[in-house]
């Protein structure tokens, strides 16, 4: 019974111009808060998108880093100039950027002594006292430095190496969602949901979201909470309240 | 001549518990980011994705618009409990929550008297001297309050307004880009790429993406500049660097 509900949360940071000016959608955020959650029962209570500046990964990496029980961060560990999140890191925590032996050797290996150039070489490169989160897929680590833990931007190597990440964080409970489909539309049934919240203020968080399916108007009811028996309790009130309604559901 | 390089900034701030869970992916911010760029010269530089919570929102509302010239805040204008942010933006700038006459007459019409219960009146309220963004796709308006520019988080009505926020906004410079695909890794040219935004520090910013196309690995140069002189420049060094090194392009 100890451990029940005790949280434990963390911030992402995607480190990268391209997600900024739109080039690229952010994949990874989705990808690693799903993760945490499902597999480490850790909450993500805030995303920053930031660019490839010094101070500015100095600053949000202190500022994060204080306030949350981890911080992600994603992007700017590859071999070239705009890749400095390693080098920032080692700044905001003032310690030494150097080479990581275990990561060179790693990488001297893949490459191959005569191929191992500089842009190879700086991939090893990390703060002092960094541990590595191995990367399965393209060799070069990632890195986790205090609390805050470094991957790359690509999403496929990414998500190749999140399960690394496991043996360095603590576990939390697990948040399980609940979700209905009602064919209606928010505004028939913002009062009684906003009831239904309020009954179960403490336990449960509900959030109501519009969609649009074989062109019918739908809302997509979710209800978060580390209670599975308190998770029933609503989604019987707003069984009902469909029933009053007379609203159907989608099934999926 | 007088007009060049006029920076503008803004900051996105995605409101709602569903992106920060990973339930749904953001798809705002790159539509928002690009539009902004294309359309107004405006260059987004941080987004945050937080929680609906109302000390929280009104924390990052009062940040970011110092800040920065503009901020887009996206999701919690619809009709149901969990939608606070129009309440909590009057409350960042200690400004009265009350019902948009306007607003009001355009969501009494949309809906008939008899149907505009009190979630539907919800969305006519906004801070006061707030003025209206437009919604040719569902009606409910969002709303400018100071630099704080309100939208809803569904992206295709979201994307229906974007247009309608463009006479509050004053432009900027328009930033263009040049993209080249090379086929290599980004290892083999880390340190030309590196001497090529060294020489152009100032003019130019150069990122390099790595891609997976067609079962080969790639990596996208992206140049930036408000000059598309200086991105001719690039565009010419760049090219001879792949002649060099006998690296093949992608065209697209």
């Amino acid at each position: 019974m100890k451990k029940k509900n005790k949280k434990v949360n963390a911030a992402i940071l995607i480190i990268g111009n391209e997600i900024l000016s739109g080039r690229t959608e952010d994949k990874n955020t989705a990808f690693i808060s799903k993760w945490l959650n499902l597999r480490c029962g850790i909450t993500v209570l805030e995303v920053r998108i930031i660019p490839d500046l010094e101070k500015i990964i100095i600053k949000n990496i202190l500022q994060l880093s204080k306030k949350y029980n981890y911080v992600f961060t994603t992007g700017g560990i590859g071999p070239t100039h705009d890749d400095i999140t390693a080098k920032s890191i080692s700044k905001a925590f003032k310690v030494k950027y150097e080479y990581h032996k275990e990561a060179f050797k790693i990488l001297e290996n893949y490459y191959g002594k005569s191929k191992f150039n500089d842009g190879r070489k700086k991939m090893a490169k990390m703060p002092r006292g960094s541990n590595l989160v191995y990367n399965p897929s393209s060799a070069a680590p990632g890195f986790i430095t205090k609390n805050v833990i470094s991957l790359p931007g690509v999403p496929s190597i990414l998500n190749s190496m999140i399960e690394n990440c496991k043996k360095y964080l603590i576990k939390g409970s697990k948040v399980h969602s609940e979700t209905l489909n009602f064919f209606t539309v928010e505004s028939n049934i913002s009062k009684q949901l906003g009831l239904i919240q309020k009954k179960y203020k403490k336990f449960v968080d509900i959030g109501s979201y519009p969609f649009f399916r074989l062109g019918k108007i739908g809302v997509s009811i979710v209800s978060r909470s580390t209670s599975k028996k308190k998770l029933g309790k609503v989604k019987q009130d707003l069984m009902k309240l469909a029933k009053t309604k007379r609203i159907k559901l989608l099934e999926i």
